[in-house]
């Protein structure tokens, strides 16, 4: 028999990402018709792709035999001019969750820690184990991130502090005030990535200029992606904007091609398509709206979101509303992998859509 | 002044990867017409996408708003019946090179090391010293790879030893008999990667089975790309195969969306396009053929190639020659990155392709 191969020990801690069941697997498991499954898990755009991004994707299949521009110029150059920041500011990712990886990968040794709030992107945990780090939850206040315990829990051995805003899966946003007193107590040797993966759902007035605030801190790095606005998700783009010490640290160790020649086109191609977010947005809205009432008129609790899910509780009955909904066709996110078995995260449809998962759960509590 | 950020001592003996240059940027730099450049730099396939791929791609272009199948289901499917191995046998990375980084990421921490060739594909010491280990580069045998000299040099902190056939960039090949007696002599606890990215361009007679070595040593992976013969490098799809225990354990820390939706559609699309590897196949030995007489006749020394590249001695004019080329729009590869300055690499190119290429360096010889 085989020796088993020797590995770190700290890898043995990490439990795989869990992602939103895909419509392709369900269909295989229910043999159901792929078209008929709703899936609202993943917080994936329900307007699908902008026509912009299919130009410029349109564009690079003429050339995919060439590998992608490693130094991602086009994409770059179309961020930095629409950021108003130099282009030796950006670096681009196979979606903004390469990044996280990159920063862990580039900043993480055995001997050293991470922190995030409770309720976190799986993510995080996960590039702190790969590379040997402790990654340090700090309990969350009510739904919230307790910037004030993240920073009191600061010590030599942080490396970097992840915060995200909206917070998935609260839809709880931080405000550029609290951003800024932050800012002002973290040594400046400890990387803080912002991640707005979200952001473009939030209202206007209740956004801060977190780009603003990186080229005032130089440990800061302000996170996108393609993935939700936008309606990328299946290409992986996402970038993020920091002072070019910091992104220059970041591409010593960032593969050479990891966002592909598609990828790139159809995020530089939509980019600055803002009437397309303007109607993700409106959409998004009146169906947090719709959710939200109907939660309330339920007698469902639930987390007022300003992002593109909604967190409601379903109580015990949690885990049986899910296969409920599953056996028919239904998909939604159950929360136990964020501590919160009782909850459920449903992320924003269209409207018909949003009414579907609506009638189920309104048909399961009415005891079905 | 702000405090640099800590950061592990070892990430700062990086020298982030040096790709070809793009065209795109050759362009820039010269005012120069991107479709009159010729690159024959980084080893890509002249006879472009297959259709297949681009069938495929274009079914996937439906869906963009949808995040990939992180199980890639379909695309190991696919892998797994051509190869004859179970589906649990295949891992699919962001291009093969990135599976080079998951299995250091999952195996080297500091204290440890692995194992290479001299000239070897640069990835394999930047993913080593991004993860704390120690790379080791184990001497060549004029330009063939000492497997002797490498199972010597295993020890106890030996954790992955990264083995490439043909080998890049001198286009010499592995024999299966050399693979086997390698096998025997390497402890089944020290992972064994053979990265075969230009296995397609090998004679048939000279290529060995070397799945079936998968199935007799459960620390070996083989790993291939669909960037070369397949004409893919802009999408970014590589795969291994390995006996399920290792394939799982590299699981737990690959990206879950590593592989994009349009990169996994267009790789199951043509993975099975043997006609148009077989054209591929004919076209490149052919052009090696092309490349090797003229090279003889110019009295150049050259490595006779089994792969889509031909490496060939200029001698201390080397550097002025990329030089000169790069003037007329053509991009080679110089190869003092891999300690070779006096000699470049070339691609094959279409016929044509590598006339112009050969014209120039024999105005350039003849003392232009």
């Amino acid at each position: 028999m085989a020796e088993k191969f020797r590995s770190p020990a700290y890898i043995d801690l990490i439990e795989p990402y869990k992602a939103g069941k895909p419509i392709s697997e369900l269909a295989r498991e229910k043999g159901l018709d792929p078209d008929s499954i709703l899936k609202l898990a993943s917080n994936e755009n329900p307007l699908g792709a902008p026509a912009s991004a299919l130009e410029g994707a349109k564009k690079a299949a003429s050339r995919l035999s060439l590998y992608p521009d490693g130094n991602a110029y086009e994409l770059k150059s179309a961020v930095a001019k629409r950021f108003g920041v130099p282009v030796d500011w950006v670096v681009v990712g196979n979606g903004s969750d390469e990044l996280m990886g990159i920063t862990c990968e580039a900043l993480v040794e055995p001997g050293t820690k991470t922190l995030f709030s409770q309720y976190y992107f799986s993510v995080y945990r996960i590039d702190t184990l790969a590379n040997g780090g402790e990654p340090v939850e700090i309990p969350a206040r009510g739904f919230d991130i307790d910037l004030d315990a993240i920073a009191d829990a600061v010590d030599d051995k942080v490396r970097v502090i992840f915060l995200t805003t909206p917070n998935n899966p609260t839809g709880r946003i931080l405000t550029g005030a609290q951003m800024e007193e932050f800012m002002e107590r973290v040594p400046s040797s400890v990387i803080v990535v912002l991640d707005e993966a979200y952001r473009d759902f939030v209202p206007p007035e209740q956004r801060f200029d977190s780009i603003a605030m990186v080229k005032r801190y130089p440990n800061l790095m302000v996170t996108r992606t393609f993935s939700k606005a936008y309606g990328l998700a299946g290409l992986r783009v996402g970038f993020g904007i920091a002072q070019p010490e910091l992104v220059a640290f970041l591409n010593r160790i960032r593969p050479p091609f990891n966002c592909n020649a598609i990828a790139q086109a159809a995020a530089a191609a939509c980019l600055n398509d803002d009437a397309f977010l303007e109607r993700v947005y409106k959409m998004n809205r009146e169906g947090v709206r719709q959710l939200q009432e109907r939660f309330a008129a339920l007698g469902l609790e639930f987390v007022p979101s300003l992002s593109n899910f909604v967190l409601v509780k379903i109580g015990p009955k949690a885990p049986e509303l899910n296969q409920w909904l599953l056996d028919r066709g239904i998909i939604i996110r159950p929360c136990a992998s964020f501590g919160l078995p009782e909850w459920i995260r449903v992320s924003v449809g269209t409207g018909p859509q949003n009414e579907r998962f609506l009638s189920a759960l309104a048909e399961f509590l009415a005891g079905a």
